[in-house]
């Protein structure tokens, strides 16, 4: 089957090509041609986009999508107290139906504000991954690892058979990686059975590093050294890793994520909500380390939203620094897409709008007010953009929502599943 | 006409008052009713808000409408260089009808987001009252005054004509005020001769103070003192005053302000995105100076989203300063409603759901997954909430906008207007 979008304004992300009256022609789950509006072709379905602006769905590369069920909870506090005495307590009470839920909840919206694939980092696995399939989304999904002494082992197996049973289901729209939590809270045993764990299964590695000033004061009263450092001599990052947060890196941390090539997941939002602090981008964008944008969990941001992200991505350091020059609006934008792309390992097949690749992307609306008029297509969309200009997403092809209206969720049976959950978990 | 809506979360902001099956019942202008469901009462007009969030509408107190027009414009440079090099040459070209569509297409982005009233300092300003009278939008409308020696007095002899012309057009949906633009831009006489007009025609004065470094600096160099003070010796504070960003404020400033009574409208997204800083506002309202919020206009945003400038009020000084607790998400409610109300001399009139109060209110989508679960409503609106979850607003008790759909703007038209305009100004 082809399909034809036309009328718009195409930000394709490849080389900064931009078509002002540009079309994008899918096949299948592939993109066949992007450009500039071409002779008549024959197609199957024609998406008039009616002036509106096309481009790559967001990547949303660090994420915990069933924490929507915890929105709002505990707000105003910091990383530790509202882990400890808030987040985990409720967390204990969690099944995998209310993690079914809440993270279709979570692909619900971010469908509606633009994103088209995440990374996941939680437990209840099994039922993410489900719930992300009939979402017809992307993920890397992590089963979480935590535990000292012997008792991540459990955690570690329930990992292991995710893989075995997820891992490229729906036709490569699940990923499964391994996942070891932190420095703080995995024993070293834990943090090598998982680096071990990856290389024999051959993911990538979703961890927290170095995300407030508490977590690297008592790493070095345990270990004498960095979290950076730490997970290196793990050997966590002899596989491709996804390091969210990084707020606190030495010069020699950054230098040690740039010579192993590993992913930053900045996630602006929820380190200020929760005062973590603010990641220093500028200096790891400067040594050409790949840094993505996440929201985190909905508990700590408290949205999904990447546009919220990459706005704030993009004017959190030029104030910050009083200079307006850092941090630009493509730089922003790189962050949200083809960094996000290849943070996940997806990098030949999303992130960009390019023949060959996924058809993976989003329409924006025309007749939003705050994207007219469009002086300048990139800082339209991160300056000016919200998720709520996203009328029309499709991710491999598959049509998840058009006009607004989700294709694949059912929103009230969705507030139904969330409610009940949180009945059993008396919240 | 008497009007119910009900079936709703109401935030009313008027002593904290939430009501979880909360009813509004709006008799021709003003609220007749705020509380839990009542017995049934006669009505001619029900909206079923079908588990939705009503709330007040959200205030805007420093805004610059028409400049819409040049959203996009110069991104990424100080406020100097794209004052000066981008916007100033394109202000020139500008003109009556411009202003017109630019802020119609003002109002309807601050009407699609949220915003019933807002503060307006710019010129051409006839034609910014007649877009707002014509959207149904509350303003308090400045003409600008810059200049030096004599050339001001044009500029201010147009300011008196407005506010005899408008100054309560609309039954009272327009304020005439006056505007010094800043120390930078004025000249003393200019400044005092502003503040004079204010003192005859009893109206409010609208500044720029202290926004950059550079123009603490200039203005210490040329007078030996502070913005802040310079504006006092001149008579600005006799007066209700706006002074909007106040990102360079020493402590004795600060006591001026709190000691006249000025009204600070704290544009965090600006201030971020032309790198001026980041205002002290914790200090602000522990002097309980009144803070209220303002997006600056859209070519320094990009948007005109007082949903996002509340959340980023909310998240920044945390951040910034590593204190969760700073700002939380009840101030930064207040700072958006109530204190915007008061810096707009309107606090009789709306910032709460109060009987008596105007009937200026907006419900929120019980669809938007973002809004699911709200376990906590005040952080709900202010984390979670953004401009495109806004389906229904009413101002005065005229709906202008309902299910998204605005009842009172053409976007068409508009965005005709707007590219005419740009064609114009050679844009």
């Amino acid at each position: 089957m082809k399909t034809l979008i036309d009328h718009a304004l195409v930000i394709t992300m490849d080389d900064g090509k931009i078509f002002e009256d540009g079309c994008v022609i899918i096949e299948g789950s592939k993109i066949l041609y992007v450009g500039e509006k071409t002779e008549s072709v024959p197609f199957d379905r024609h998406i008039d986009a009616r002036g509106g602006i096309v481009m790559p769905g967001l990547v949303n590369t660090h994420t915990h999508s069933p924490m929507t069920l915890l929105r709002g909870v505990g707000n105003d506090r910091a990383l530790n107290e509202w882990l400890c005495d808030y987040i985990f307590p409720l967390e204990d009470k969690l099944d995998d139906e209310a993690v079914y839920y809440g993270t279709l909840l979570g692909c619900a919206e971010m469908i509606k504000s633009g994103t088209t694939a995440f990374a996941d980092m939680y437990f209840f696995s099994e039922s993410s991954a489900k719930a992300v399939l009939s979402a017809g989304m992307k993920a890397n999904i992590s089963r979480c690892v935590t535990g000292t002494h012997n008792d991540y082992k459990k955690r570690l197996s329930e990992a292991r058979q995710l893989f075995a049973d997820y891992d490229g289901a729906g036709d490569g729209l699940i990923k499964i990686e391994h996942s070891a939590h932190a420095v703080y809270t995995c024993s070293r045993e834990a943090i090598r059975a998982v680096a071990e764990a990856a290389q024999l299964d051959g993911t990538g590695i979703h961890i927290h590093l170095s995300e407030t000033m508490k977590e690297n004061r008592d790493c070095y009263g345990q270990y004498g050294k960095s979290p950076t450092e730490v997970m290196r001599d793990l050997g966590v990052f002899d596989t491709r890793t996804i390091a969210a947060h990084c707020v606190y890196l030495s010069e020699n941390d950054m230098d040690i994520l740039k010579s192993y090539g590993v992913g930053v997941a900045h996630n602006p939002t929820s380190n200020l909500k929760l005062a973590s602090g603010v990641a220093n981008i500028k200096e790891l964008l400067d040594k050409e380390i790949n840094v993505s944008l996440g929201t985190d969990g909905a508990a700590s941001n408290n949205t999904l939203d990447m546009f919220a992200e990459m706005k704030l991505a993009g004017l959190l350091h030029k104030g910050m620094r009083l200079d307006p020059k850092l941090i630009p609006a493509e730089a922003a934008l790189y962050m949200a897409t083809v960094n996000g792309a290849k943070t996940l390992g997806r990098q030949h097949e999303c992130g960009k709008l390019k023949a060959g690749f996924c058809a993976d992307l989003i329409i924006l609306d025309a007749d939003a007010p705050a994207l007219v008029p469009v002086n300048d297509p990139v800082a339209g969309v991160v300056y000016s953009g919200c998720g709520g200009h996203v009328v029309t997403s499709m991710i491999n092809g598959q049509i998840v929502m058009e006009n607004r209206e989700l294709k694949t969720l059912d929103i009230e049976k969705i507030k139904q599943g969330v409610l009940q959950a949180k009945k059993r978990m008396g919240l």
